[in-house]
Order: C-alpha cells, then structure tokens, then sequence
C-alpha cells in the first residue's frame, strides 16, 4: 500500500527528502531527525550544516597515501615518529581508523579506495595500486631505505575479494626485494572454538604460534 | 575499552561529531555518513545542509493548530474544503502526518507538542492546552459554529500519560456542549486474537460495531 506522504510544510519535506537521502536512513528516521533539528538552537543546526559542508568542500586526499586529508599530507604521513618503512595497504579510511584506534601499529598506510570486485565493476585501475607500487619503486631506489627493510602489510578484509587485491598487489610489488605480510587470520579473541568456522579454525592451526603464558 | 578515537583529518572529525549527535546515530554509523557525503557532487552537499538549515530558520508553526508550516497558517488549517469544526488533537507532527497518509480524516488539527508526563516533568502549561480551549471559546461564542456541531476528536495514545491528557483535556472544554470523542481501541488489522492482550480485547468487545459484510 503506497499512501503518498503529505507534508504540512515544503521546507519539513525538502529537509527530509535531504536526511532521507543518506544511505541506511529511511522515511520515518529522516522525519524524526528533521523534527529533531526544529527543535534545536539554530546556532547548532548552522555548525552541524556547516562542518557537513566544510568537510566536502575542505578534506582533500593525502599525496602520498590516499587518506582523508585536512592537508596536502595527512597527520600521519607528516609525523616523523611513525615507521615510513611499514606500509600498511587498506581498503578505506574507516580500516585506517580501525587500525590507528588499536594503538598497534605505528607505521604509515596506503588506502587503496575500495578492492578488485569484477562484480562490482572494480578492477585495479579504479584502486591506488599503481601510486602504491611507484610509492614503493621510488622507496627502494633512491637511498631512502634498504628494500629488505621496507615492508607492506596487506590487511586486506579475509574474503574472495579481499584475497584476490592481495595476490594482485603482491604480483605487482614482490620484485623490489621487500618483505610482504599479511593480517593474521585465526580465531577472535573470546571466540568459542565449537562454533568457528572450518577454514578459520584450519589457519589457527596453521598459524599458530609459541605459546606465551 | 574506551580507546580514543584517532581521527585523521579534524574536517572529518568534526563532521562524524555533528552527524553522531543526532538522536539514534551511533558514532560508527556517523563515520560511514560523512564518508558516504564526501563521496557525493559537492552541490548535494550543499543542497542538503541548506535544507537543514532552512527548515531550521524559516519553517515556523501554525498560528491556529501550532504545526510545522511554511506560512503564518499552515496548508490544512488554510484550506477551505477541510471540515473546520472538526478539531483532532494529536501529540505531535508525526501524529498528523500518520493521521493525514491514512486520507480518512477531513477536519483540522490541534498540535499538543507533547504529553502531559510528570516523570518528564511535562505539565499541563508545557502544552498547547490553552490555546485549545481558547480556539473552542471562540469558536462557540462567536457566530461561526454551533456547539453541538464542533467535534473534538482526543487522537492521543493508548497508554496512562495519553489517557491523562485526555481526561485533563476533555475536562477543560466539555463545558462548551461540544462533543468530544476519542480514537476507537480494539484489535488492529490482520491480528490474532489469540495473542492480544486482555485489556485490548477487553476494549474490542466494549466497542463492538454492527457487522458490514
């Protein structure tokens, strides 16, 4: 049954249309978050519109490593006390986020902007493989590091896809003499071993490691 | 855990700040907006912060049933073919629009902006209570409607704070020898008997309707 909405007022229904647009966010949510701002202090409402707007005009791409950037080089990149000899290529800013938000790693990355999907239409000249491959050429030879010194971590999502852009990447990289590496695959922490997965199961027996009590 | 989030741009941060202060955003969920609004044509970016902030500044509320609209009188309370002795008083603008998508109802509206809610510390005054009395008052003492011919339709929800208002309502404006009614409780369309509660069923016996083949 498709009853046509009726709004009371043009301006409520263009700003839910607006909300409405936005992926994961339906009719009824977009109507109670326009509602939601109405009842705000204006000066909120022009900040939220504002940092929106700032953000799509402002935020440009780091030179260097394709990540959401407030500069030419992002924070990362221009901070000399991270390791610029370990590179760690990624699908998107939010698996940098997820990565920098564990404290575990203190290299820098290079975000690929998505991963080789025949499905999707995705093939590697759509992605950031050919500047991650010249990043990489210029890295081994000029003086600026040792090849077997410099290494990419491909942590790349454990799927077809995700497998696929690894074993791409890994064909186009492997000749410079550095060290490739992959995200650890296995059991998660707290996971019960009874309901895991055959093949994740499989490579935590086959990657196991020392045991360190 | 709480590991601070380490965001690579403030342009971003700022925007996922905004978006997660929205009522049921979560802060991932915030991230994956801005990211999807940053992937978009600058102009809809536009086109959407400026709807936001132009439902924000210039939509104001009705001057007789007090909801959201684009003029001093909303498009319902303005138009001369809907039923204006017939009064619906509904909690809010969502009611209306609920009210309104069903096409059952042809009078006009009177919006409550809220629920008389002690523990919400919403009393009585907090509403548009008043100003209903005084648009009956007016309307009964003036010329332009017979009492007996108003209908004040209670729209308010089924549960203790919807039923209060009501009867604190009706108690206001049932001296005026208008009639007042409320919406009809019983079993929703397509429900099992078997698993309504009592109190509805109870109701849908109370209310029982002469059977329409």
């Amino acid at each position: 049954m498709t009853v046509p909405e009726r709004y009371p007022s043009k301006l409520l229904e263009d700003a839910v249309q607006a909300i409405g647009s936005l992926p994961g966010v339906g009719k009824r949510s977009a109507l109670r978050l326009a509602l939601h701002l109405l009842r705000q202090p204006a000066e909120n409402v022009h900040l939220f519109a504002e940092s929106v707007v700032k953000l799509r005009d402002e935020a440009r791409y780091c030179k260097v490593c394709r990540m959401i950037s407030d500069d030419e080089l992002c924070s990362i990149c221009s901070d000399n006390r991270r390791d610029h000899n370990t590179i760690c290529v990624v699908e998107n800013v939010r698996d940098v986020m997820s990565i920098e938000n564990t404290g575990q790693f203190h290299g820098v990355y290079h975000v690929l902007g998505g991963i080789i999907s025949p499905i999707a239409g995705v093939g590697p000249s759509d992605l950031t493989i050919s500047a991650l491959v010249d990043r990489i050429k210029e890295m081994v030879s000029s003086a600026a590091a040792i090849p077997s010194e410099v290494e990419v971590i491909l942590a790349l999502s454990g799927d077809v896809e995700g497998e696929t852009t690894s074993f791409y990447i890994f064909r186009q990289i492997s000749g410079f003499g550095i060290r490739v590496s992959s995200l650890a695959r296995g059991l998660g922490f707290g996971d019960d071993l009874e309901y895991a997965d055959e093949l994740t199961l499989g490579r935590s027996i086959i990657g196991r490691q020392p045991f360190r009590p």
